[in-house]
């Protein structure tokens, strides 16, 4: 079975049209092709949250199959947060479900206003009702009642009260396999574009959808699956991630000579209390707490989500990650792993981007508005997002949203997007991929860790870094599968009975980027927003071997896209 | 005597520079100067808040001379409104004082942080000294200490509390000949680059500076200024004026024919209660209440500045100006003159763009913040920007971030800055100026009110009037003595002693657009900036001879600077 069906849900007019897939889309799914939708079929200079504006809503090339962690989804819309293209991509049971209906994407135009709608679809048709019960709630209590007990064939996506009031930093969530909203597509804000589009939930059930997808070559595809599989459980860096999560990193990254712990709104690497929110610490506690590793989706077998309960037993969230924790944490001089977990769940409850909320929140102590690490008034400020207050407000929109409203001209943006934990200052390559990424400042857009290397040698791994997490994000793999272009390929041939190669992988790859890139320019975009914020040439971090500035030129780093 | 010093005031080490002016700067002033400089000493990347960025304050070209309404200053900035080149000039008692003290620009770099200075300039020195006692205070209070009876040598320059808080919609304040603040460079955000700086006032007094200006050919100035003057009083335009103030279009531009007087957030052109805002009912109130038509600078013979008094004989503004009160007014659906003069005087003294707050207010008010037309609850919300609030902040940073901050999508904004009243979709021609000025949306950088004229005839008008106005910004005069090239030919020739033709003025406002465009390009912005907002070519006002929308393509529209 192919994924055939194209989607159209106008919400203006509340019709939902079906299309079969065009041919040029087939080898398309995920980031690629919402990119390339949104190029084709969207003015790169609308309003991110008119009714001109649309929303795309896809799965991987390989959704729906048996390749382990391929149920990624990817969001993909014009951004009101950066103003230019942006593809949000969520793990969770949504994409495989999705794939099981044949849905290649959903396309969400137009506006319903405050006549909010739910969306649901199954095996037997696909419909919008009025969401008038829905409307006010927050994610847990939506999922509860969308999903329920129903977890083998129910997923939700939902926005919390941030989407609704259309805030530049609100997500959507998608439930994970306990049924609980705590995977987001959550940066460059989809919950605002889907909150303007009037859409407060999406309910998908595949009950008596086929559950295996398979080709004339299922052999081969089922014996690249086994090997692929293989191939991760005997990867160290699985090992790691299967034990402490992305958290377990918290350690390695504080150390003085990497100093990627952001502190203080960036002003340091590293924080005295690192190990309070530290992998090793939540690890612990979790042996006393009931805490335990799972994976977001079904059929992952990596299982990095750390199940994080309180010293009651009582589950607080499922996604105390190591972005989630450096900029909730560390970056706002908040800790322990309690401060921490409770304000991750929060921002899951009400729909936000931990990332960037992490970064509004450290320019808004900046700012006076809340003293450094202040845990009580963080929450607060988080209640006050929840209540639509003038000053929560200020916050759901983000960094440079607050930073403008308060006056601060120091501003941990590229493109308007907030910056992630990894630091340039140190890891210099970060510094390309978060200024040369079409999405602005995304760690997942491109991971480039080395220190010491040439900035030559810098530039070329950004790019084919770049290059392989699009292919990544539009085969609909997660990155922690560390997939190569070649298993790629393997599995893209064997599908769709092809012979795909490595070159065809990254071919496809750069033609996605390139529809970023193009949207971009068309959206007003020019190489002077692939730069860093000033600051980051002229505040040095005091490495042991001498201060360290993000010192690439503006001339190496447009390198990237003009070779 | 010739404007020879620029003065350098650096805020980091509080340090004052003078320096001779170069040669290529002679015959450049005001407007034309502070463009050059800005693109010649800044990069146009700068965040505008930053120490890096500078402010430039300077006279026009005939400043200090005694051609009527030639006392206009020019504040020149990158505008934390727009993000692009800015000159907002203002009237009152600055910019002669400051020619007459040989000053031909000022220029502030860096920033003294909280560290608040006051700069002080007489005939003997140039001195910066702490503040401490004028910070929170508004720009009554300061003009009234600041000036004081001292009417006929000092002015100053102030910010009030939406400066100090780097508000993109803060003013700077400038005395008008009755030592009150009431004339505002307003656009555009001065205010908030002045407060970035550390600079809370200036005080200049040219107590024993030479009093008159003139070369060898002062004879033929003479009576080139005594010909002027008879011309500006001769136009029937200048009746009007020294009458009823700008107010008096009110009458005619709220007919059904015209439909230029906005009204609810310009989803209208005509307000039933117009006429209780206009500027006949103005007149009539100001014969019982002892109203009267002023300078706003001495040796203006126009006297367009309306004193406007409340019922019990006590001043409350002297700037009851037809955009303030097409936009504080209608816009906001708010009337009648008494409460439209309340926010006015509210808008001087905090030290606020009353374009661009009415605009905040409407959107506020299509955000439903703010009922329509509650006026008590609008005084409030000023209150709340002078007092700092969360709410205060979002409505003092304009318009664009008011919508943005309540995920409104119909922005009345062209490059970020609100639209002034003259309506773009009945007189075409103001929609072509508030599309390609590099300004942005601005009445004042080029008036073309004719209607039934060709789309090309309409193009050419616009860039005419743009060269003329920034002429006219230049020189220093005022939009309404109605100079034309050939009036500013003369005197710049009798000044200088050369011999200046019409083409030479509009070459040096070529110069002067261009280097603005320059800037601008290098800021990031491209054609598409060039656009009115989307809705003003889809919403249409019911003119009697059918439905009018602004209908000039983008195509048409890129003529305006590629020619």
């Amino acid at each position: 079975m192919e994924l055939d069906r194209i989607l159209r849900i106008d919400m203006t007019s509340k019709t939902i049209t079906e299309e079969t897939v065009p041919a040029r889309y087939r080898l398309l799914g995920g980031r690629a092709l919402t990119a390339t939708m949104l190029l084709e079929e969207t003015d790169a200079r609308v309003h991110p949250l008119s009714p001109e504006a649309k929303l795309f809503i896809a799965p991987g090339v390989l959704g729906g199959t048996a390749v382990t962690t391929s149920g990624r989804t990817s969001f993909g819309f014009k951004s009101p947060l950066t103003g230019g293209t942006k593809e949000a991509n969520v793990g969770g049971q949504l994409g495989h479900r999705l794939a099981r209906l044949g849905i290649k994407a959903l396309v969400v135009s137009g506006s319903s206003g405050t006549d909010w709608q739910r969306l649901d679809i199954t095996n037997d048709g696909v419909s919008l009702s009025p969401a008038t019960s829905l409307v006010g709630r927050s994610n847990y209590d939506l999922h509860r009642e969308l999903v329920g007990e129903a977890l083998m064939t129910r997923a939700a996506a939902t926005i919390g009260p941030a989407g609704e009031r259309r805030m530049a930093a609100a997500s959507v969530a998608v439930t994970d396999p306990e049924g609980r909203p705590t995977r987001h597509a959550a940066r460059g804000g989809p919950g605002a574009v889907m909150g303007a589009k009037g859409l407060k939930a999406i309910v998908v059930d595949d009950t008596g959808a086929p559950k295996i997808i398979a080709g004339e070559r299922k052999d081969e595809f089922r014996k690249e699956v086994t090997k692929f599989s293989k191939m991760i459980l005997e990867d160290p860096r699985t090992a790691n991630l299967s034990k402490t999560g992305t958290a377990g990193v918290v350690k390695f990254v504080n150390r003085e000579n990497i100093q990627s712990m952001p502190t203080r709104n960036h002003r340091a690497g590293t924080w005295a209390h690192a190990d309070s929110i530290g992998g090793q610490h939540i690890e612990a506690l979790g042996k006393e707490r009931g805490g335990k590793m799972l994976p977001c989706m079904a059929g992952c077998i990596i299982k990095c989500a750390i199940l994080f309960n309180d010293e009651h037993g009582n589950h607080v969230t499922t996604a105390l990650e190591f972005e989630s924790i450096a900029l909730l944490g560390s970056n706002c001089e908040i800790g322990p792993a309690d401060a921490v977990g409770e304000l991750d769940r929060m921002c899951d409850d009400i729909g936000l981007d931990t990332i960037e909320i992490g970064n509004a929140v450290g320019v808004a102590m900046e700012a006076g508005v809340v003293a450094w690490g202040d845990w009580e008034r963080t929450k607060a400020l988080l209640e006050e997002v929840r209540a639509g207050t003038p000053l929560g407000r200020i916050v759901g929109n983000g960094t440079a949203h607050v930073a403008r409203t308060f006056g601060i001209d120091r501003v941990p943006v590229v493109k308007g997007q907030g910056l992630p934990a990894w630091e340039p200052r140190t890891l210099k390559g970060m510094g390309i991929t978060y200024s040369t990424s079409p999405q602005g400042a995304d760690h997942t857009a491109g991971m480039v860790t080395a220190r010491g290397a040439t900035t030559d040698t810098l530039i070329k791994q950004s790019r084919h870094e770049q290059l392989v997490m699009m292919a990544i994000d539009s085969v609909g793999v997660c990155q922690f599968s560390n997939a190569l272009p070649g298993d790629m390929a393997q599995f893209v041939s064997h599908r769709f009975d092809i012979a795909w190669g490595d070159d065809d992988v990254l071919r496809m790859a750069r033609n996605g980027i390139d529809a970023e890139l193009e949207f971009n320019r068309r959206a007003g975009f020019d190489r002077d927003d692939d730069r860093l914020p000033a600051w980051m040439a002229t505040e040095p971090l005091p490495l042991p071997d001498g201060p360290s500035t993000f010192d690439i030129s503006g001339e190496e780093i447009d390198r990237v896209w003009a070779e």
